[in-house]
């Protein structure tokens, strides 16, 4: 029996095959990080992506653990206004409550539909099982997951105005593609659901469904008119943020990370920054700083909590101000 | 700056360039699955691959979409006589009781050490509890995961005098090595601590640790001597067995998979199948059945649950007797 090589496989084959007899210009002679600055960052990741891909250096890092992963919100896309994941999941509880106005009666619920972030915080954990439950009212994830992608791409970015599917951070997209031209696995860890974001993260930063952790409500095996789904049963599975990040990333993954990207503002990185650092050999960790009113948001944590961590565990802090020449590419 | 190409991807490039021009023998002329017999069972498994990677065929499936997943024990390993999971995890446990001897007071501890099935059962939930905290006993994932595979070279499984690190199927790893050289991504999902599996997967099936699901307890960020590390928490996350195991699958991998491979002798893999069977578009569920006393073991559930399953959904069932021409390989 024969098989057939799909065209991806002949295009692959055929680059390989280039490469082989002309060399491996990984990025070629073009600047593989063209939207960023010629600033230290940019020496850094390129210095530290050049001394684990070199054969025979005292750096190199085997291909099988080149493994980069990344928190989303406020790293790869925007954080403000609002967590990208929030547009269909608000879009998901307008519906409900349009369906079934009682549902709206839920504090949380209220809070959320009035963006009344106090009010949000107040309603604590029951709060986030209402919000799970209205959000989720008795759909399979099949259901959920469908609706995700098309959203994205209807609403528009309310600073940038462009659809939210297309707000990634220009000079992240050149560093993911960096890392994958050069052998490196991109992931996702984001305290986002994970059913959410995986509908996502293919279309926009070419990470496929596998590869992402997530914060996960609990799901149930059920039948649908014979059919074999998935439907929610009202528990919360894990909050990746904080010290939650490097358990998620650890079940997921099960080894200590090559490059961890996450961002101040949220306090939510540090824990699986540390985690990598403390790796057996070379590790980059990076921290977006949001230091760009003009071009993005300025915001920062009460005590620099994040930016004080770079300092003392040596992550590399990269300005949004200073380092990216571009926020959202074209 | 240039970055070198590694001696692994020079050997892929030439590999594919080869193929390129003398067309693609995706298992060449000689046959994919030698120890098997030409059964409808090892036809129905080629046809199946021929079709999803017929492209422009009715049933072509792109890569990005060609997802295995196997069960481990009793599907790629015996079961008998112990998940090969329990070797470390029986050696972690004698090695505390060893250290603290009160530890063996535990009843499930004490059911354990005897092999004393029943008083396991009767231990319960909170049995397993105590087990996980013996066998972890403060220790951090890290030190957890570096004894088991030294562990599994080392002893010998009792029928077939090898050790269990050699113990895989031959017919599976010939099917493991069919499905990745058609461009599929292997994966487990087995009822054992996920810690464990990943420690043993790349050695004995070439699957990376990222790529495995398993039961797994809880664990926490925290720090000894200054650096960052996880320890177990006290509790159970995920039992991943039966119903559980499409959970599991969905939140790891977030959709429904092209091949599901598992076996009967203990309900436990029906429920990920029909997930499976439900997918849309073609789908292949394959079901060892253990009915070979004399070269492995004859055990069978006492209700037929499995097999009955495959009849009524349509799962290829594979008889270790009638289907393979070896068990474990040389």
């Amino acid at each position: 029996m024969k098989m057939l090589l799909s065209s991806r496989q002949i295009l692959a084959a055929a680059a390989l095959a280039v490469l082989v007899f002309v060399g491996y210009p990984a990025y070629g002679q073009d600047d593989p990080l063209p939207s960023w600055n010629d600033t230290p960052t940019k020496k850094a990741i390129l210095n530290f992506v050049g001394s684990v891909t070199k054969e025979g250096g005292p750096d190199f890092v085997a291909m099988q653990e080149r493994v980069a992963v990344f928190d989303m919100d406020g790293t790869l896309v925007p954080q403000k206004p609002v967590p990208i994941a929030l547009v269909p999941v608000m879009a998901e509880i307008r519906d409900a409550v349009a369906r079934k106005p009682f549902l709206g009666d839920k504090p949380a619920v209220a809070a959320l539909l009035k963006r009344d972030e106090d009010a949000l915080h107040a309603a604590g954990q029951q709060g986030v099982l209402d919000l799970i439950a209205v959000a989720t009212d008795g759909k399979t994830t099949d259901e959920i997951a469908q609706n995700v992608q098309p959203l994205l791409e209807k609403e528009n970015h309310p600073k940038f105005d462009v659809p939210y599917a297309k707000t990634v951070y220009q000079g992240m997209r050149e560093l993911l593609a960096l890392l994958e031209a050069n052998g490196f696995s991109n992931w996702i860890s984001s305290g986002s659901p994970v059913l959410v974001t995986r509908e996502l993260s293919m279309e926009m930063f070419d990470i496929p469904p596998e590869r992402l952790i997530g914060s996960n409500a609990g799901t149930k095996f059920d039948e649908r008119d014979g059919r074999s789904v998935l439907v929610f049963d009202g528990t919360i599975n894990a909050i990746n943020d904080g010290a939650g990040k490097p358990v998620g990333i650890n079940l997921a993954i099960g080894k200590r990370l090559l490059v961890i990207g996450g961002n101040e503002g949220g306090r939510g990185d540090v824990a699986m920054m540390r985690w990598s650092k403390d790796r057996n050999g070379p590790s980059l960790q990076l921290l977006i700083n949001h230091d760009d009113a003009a071009r993005e948001y300025a915001y920062a944590e009460s005590d620099g909590y994040s930016l004080d961590a770079a300092r003392k565990y040596g992550f590399q802090v990269v300005s949004m101000k200073d380092d990216w020449k571009t926020i959202i590419g074209k």
